[in-house]
This record gives structure tokens, sequence and C-alpha cells, in this order.
């Protein structure tokens, strides 16, 4: 019995969602390639799309497909499910395309995806702008091709409106907590929680959950809620962990170098680390946080280790970890609470 | 019974658009600026709505009100109905302002409105990228607070996604089209006449108008095709009107000293001179255009005259003003046809 519960197709998903995204970027081009008008428009989006879109580790698609396996039975998950999963995975990734094009442009940013950020090739410059805009157009065509006929099609666009909004919120936070000069003042527990669950946590682990609960339809206005509530702290711990390996991490196995430190990071470690520094581990933070300079990051480093942040760090992702546990143990939906669990665990103690 | 189709409170439509702007930005922010974490960012973002929202002509916005009165009898048109034209009213004007505030960084622009460009403020800069996607956002949350209980909830999204989806493309074609250095083998009158279509009639004439067709409902499909054949080619003759009055008009009357030729602009002249000009004269076009210079402003005026563009004008707004009312008075709804005569003969030989 256990066995009729394998997805089906489920270890090919990834492979699926691959071979997705030409065609979606032929169907939304095809009408604008055709048009004398807007060929040169649509010529130039075709190449922003297949420059921004994928490429990434396409973790927060993926999930789309993941929940919807986990809440339905797979003899009750059409192959139009499956397309229509996989369809909205590609909405989110497009979405985060749409937020990376402009993030970088706002943050000065110079690589992305180990390529030059979009922005910074000559010819674009900050025609990028005008490309992120259309990243975004073209979640409302995909969304509207294949669901307009759908009942819950109203309740797409409203969730992915809110989220889009949720997540200026959080990208303002962030703008306005980390200016170009280092002001700790402005660092909080609070503020960080505020930024990570507002520019993350709600498109990357919120979202992907809650479109596949939306077309797999059965759930109640208490299931949102209680799925919102434990992605949110799984979210929040999710970018802690990305935090500490962005300092701690090992670069063979995360396969980034980390520049947190260097780069004015409102991070997790360095909050913890002026919540508990005496004044004058405050200075040697001051003198030294922010700069692009090996010896410099080193002493932060040390400054860290020396506040046994590693120690601290350990003893959050435990206590993190029992509370999201117990709080997907509470939920009444055991079809969503598997689900979550699942999430949970496959991010619990990771390396990269 | 002519006194009876006379539109109630018509004449105060505009005072009480603008009284229902400080409303709207009240019930866009009262949640955020409630909850400790967002606050700081629903300021940020409030300041943006007050700067950058109102201060236009509010043509597009008015109508929306405006079409609504011309397409219901009075007697049938509710205060709720009133209440919400004007909303979708603001709908547009807000989408306005999400172009704009991006527009003004993309094409580096000085002033808008007689202010600095928003990005211009020292303490905004790229974030003016992050408020003018919280300015679109606002559009979708306000129409799920006062539409989402309405059949014609999802068309209303779906027209304003298409709206802005094609404005991005004619963003895009102008972009492209008219870089910073002089390049006249990209200007041509189908290239002007696709940027004008996509970047501005959609939104300034067809968007307002098929709103309140949403809204008033008794419409067929074949009501919004006629309604945009003829609001295209109303938009293409206003922005012509636009080009011609940046040259020609009297700053006295218009308000505003142009600078198309400075800005090396796809202006309806600069097209019309390059159809018709001599090799010499095109040499003078190429040598004095796109220079921040009076002189070289006055030879490129010179030769407009002397290649007799304000009588190419004069037949092209005759010749359009015919066009556009056979157009009108092919279409089958008499609501429809006649409200679109009263806008077309509001803009016939405009000064301003």
């Amino acid at each position: 019995m256990a066995d009729a519960k394998k997805p089906k197709l489920g270890d090919n998903d990834a492979t699926l969602f691959d071979q997705l995204f030409p065609q979606l970027v032929t169907e939304l081009t095809e009408d604008g390639l055709a048009n004398d008008q807007t060929v040169d428009a649509i010529q130039w989006m075709k190449k922003s799309l297949e420059c921004n879109v994928p490429g990434g580790k396409r973790n927060r698609g993926l999930s789309v497909i993941a929940t919807a396996r986990l809440l339905v039975a797979p003899q009750e998950l059409s192959d139009e499910d499956i397309k229509g999963a996989l369809i909205l995975g590609w909405c989110v990734e497009f979405l985060q395309a749409f937020f990376l094009v402009a993030d970088d442009i706002m943050d000065d940013s110079v690589t992305r995806r180990g390529q030059p950020c979009w922005f910074r090739n000559p010819e674009i410059g900050t025609i990028a702008i005008n490309d992120s805009f259309m990243i975004e157009s073209c979640i409302y065509k995909l969304l509207k091709k294949y669901f307009r006929s759908q009942p819950y099609y109203a309740d797409l666009l409203d969730l992915m409106h809110e989220t889009t909004y949720d997540t200026e919120v959080g990208q303002t936070l962030d703008l306005i907590t980390a200016p170009s000069y280092v002001d700790f003042s402005r660092f909080s527990i609070e503020r960080y929680r505020a930024i990570v669950k507002y520019k993350t946590a709600i498109y990357s682990f919120y979202l992907p959950v809650a479109l596949a609960m939306t077309m797999t339809k059965n759930n109640s206005e208490v299931d949102y809620q209680d799925a919102r509530q434990v992605l949110m702290q799984m979210g929040e711990y999710f970018q802690i962990q990305d935090d500490f390996l962005d300092c701690f991490g090992d670069p063979k196995i995360t396969g980034k170098i980390g520049t947190d430190i260097e780069d004015n990071k409102c991070s997790w470690l360095v909050v913890q680390a002026l919540s508990i520094a005496s004044e004058e581990q405050k200075k040697v933070l001051q003198d030294n946080y922010a700069k692009n300079d090996q010896v410099a990051v080193q002493k932060v480093k040390d400054l860290y280790n020396e506040l046994n942040l590693k120690q601290r760090y350990n003893d959050y992702e435990e206590q993190s970890y029992t509370t999201l546990s117990e709080g997907i143990n509470k939920i009444a939906n055991q079809d969503l609470a598997k689900a979550l669990h699942v999430f949970a665990k496959r991010i619990y103690k990771r390396k990269a």
C-alpha cells in the first residue's frame, strides 16, 4: 500500500520541468514574433526570458509539483494536473526572475548565477527595468492561457498579487535598512525577521505550497493559514541557514563563496553578534564590517568564533526544528501536515 | 428630455476624483502602518504614492467616469457605480505613475510635472524601481478590495494585465529605437505608429473606456473590438498632436516648453521630415538634431517650416478626424458610438 502512494513520474519532475521552459517561451512569444510591429520587442523579450528565468536552482518552482504530489493521491493526479503544477512552478520562477533582475540593479550587484547581472550588459543597462516588468507580465499571460476557465482563476491571481506586494514590502525594508554605509543601529533581530519574512519566505516557501493547494482544491481557509504560519517559520529557518553557510559553509559543498560580511548584509550572524558583543567587540565589528578586504573579513569571522556563534546557530537549529515539527503536528489537514513534514526534513541540517 | 440625459454630479467629477485619492491612500496603508514590522516600508510607500500618483492632468483617470456617464443613463448609474468608476480611474492613474517612475530612470530624465524625477531624490535613487513596483501592486489591492465580489472581477484583472504587457512592449520598442545617439535609420512612420499604439494609446485611450465598459456590463466582444479600433486611432492622433504642439504649440497655452528635438525623440515631425527631405536637408537634420543648443534647435525648426510640416500636419488632422468620425459612425452600439464621438470632438484641433 505504501507503494501506491509513490508519486508517478515524480523522479522525472525536474526533467519535465526543464523541458517545459522552451515550450512556454515559444507560446509567450509566438504572437509577437509573427507581428511586424512588435517583432523587435518580442525578440528582445525572448532573449531576456532565456537569460533570466532558468539557470537557478529552481527549488521554488519544483516545490509546486512536489506539494501537489504530496497533497493528492497519484491516481487522482491527472497528466493535466501535473502539467498545471509544472506551469505554476514556472510562474514562481518567473516571479523570482522579475525580482532578481530588478534587485541586482538596486543592490548594484556584479554577478548573478555565475554571469554578469543582466543590466551589466552594455546594450541593456536600465532597459533591464522594463525587462523585469515584462517577465512579471508573462506570469499573467501563462495564468490566463492555462487557468482562465478554472473556478479558482481569480484565487491564483490574488495569491500572486499578494505575494508580489509582500515581497516588495520586504525589499523596501531591506533597502532602507542596509544603506551603502555601516549603520548598525538599524540592525535588530526584529527587523531581520521582518525582512526575511516579507522579502523571501512568502514567495519562496508559502507561495509554491499555496499555489499547489489552490490547484488541488480540497483546502479550507484554515489550511491556508496553517500552511502560511509553518512555511513562514520554515522560510526564516532556511534564510538563517543561508546566512550561516555564507560564512561557515564549505564552498566545495555550497558551491559559492560567501560575501555577506563584505557586502554589509544585515545577516543573522551580525545581528546575533551585535546583541551579545561588548563595546570593545562592537568596535572590532564597526571597524571591519563591510570592507572588501580579506584581513578585515577574517577579523569579523574571528570575532564570530570568539562569540560562539556556531554553537548559537546549532542551538537555534535544534530549537527551530522542534518548534516547526510541533507546529506541523497541530495541523488538522493530515495530507498538508505530511507534505510540510517532508519539506521540513528536507532542509533540516542542510549543508548546501 | 435632453436634460434627463445630463449626467448627475458630472460637473463635480474632477472634485470627487481628487477627494477620493487621500482616502484610497489611507485604505492602502492602514494595515501596514499599524504593523510594527512593516510600518517603515509602508511609510515609505505612502510618500511615494503621494508624490508620484496625483499631480498629472488626470485625463486618463477622469475618462473612466466620463465614459460611464456617456454609456449609462443617469438614473441607472448608482452612487456605488460612480464610486466604482472613480476608483477604476485611479487605477489607470496608478498604472501611469508605475510606468512614469520607471520610464524616468530608463530615459535618464531630469524633471517630471515640474519637480525633480522621483529617482533623482538623493535618498531614493534606484529604490525608485521598487517604488514603481509597489505603485503597480496597489492597483490590484484596490481592485480586490472594491471588485472581488463582482462577476467581472477576472475581466478587470485580465484587462489591466494585458494593457500593462502591451505598454511594456511599446516601451521596449521605444527604448531600442531611440538610443542615446542619433540614428535616423531606425526612425520610420511604421515604427513610430507601433510605438505610439503600444506604449501610449492602449493604456491612455482604450483602457479607461474598456474599464468603464466592463463595469457597466452591457457590452459584447464586438463592442470591445470596435472601441479598441477607434481608440487606438484616437490615441495615435492625440500623440501626433502632442508632437506637433511640442514644437509649434504656444507655451502660454500648452503650459510647457517642448524639448523633443533636443531629446532625440522619434517625433512625428522628424519622421515626416526624413520621409520628404533631400539629401542636403537630411544632413541639416543629422547635424542639428539631438543637440542641447538653441541655434541647432532653430535650424531644425527652420527646416520643418521649409518642408511645410505645419500644412502637412493640418492635412493629417483633417483627414484623421474624418476617418475617426467615419469609423465611429459604423459602430452598432449607439451609446458607445455617442461616447466616442464626444471624445473625438474633445481633442479635435486642440491647442493644449
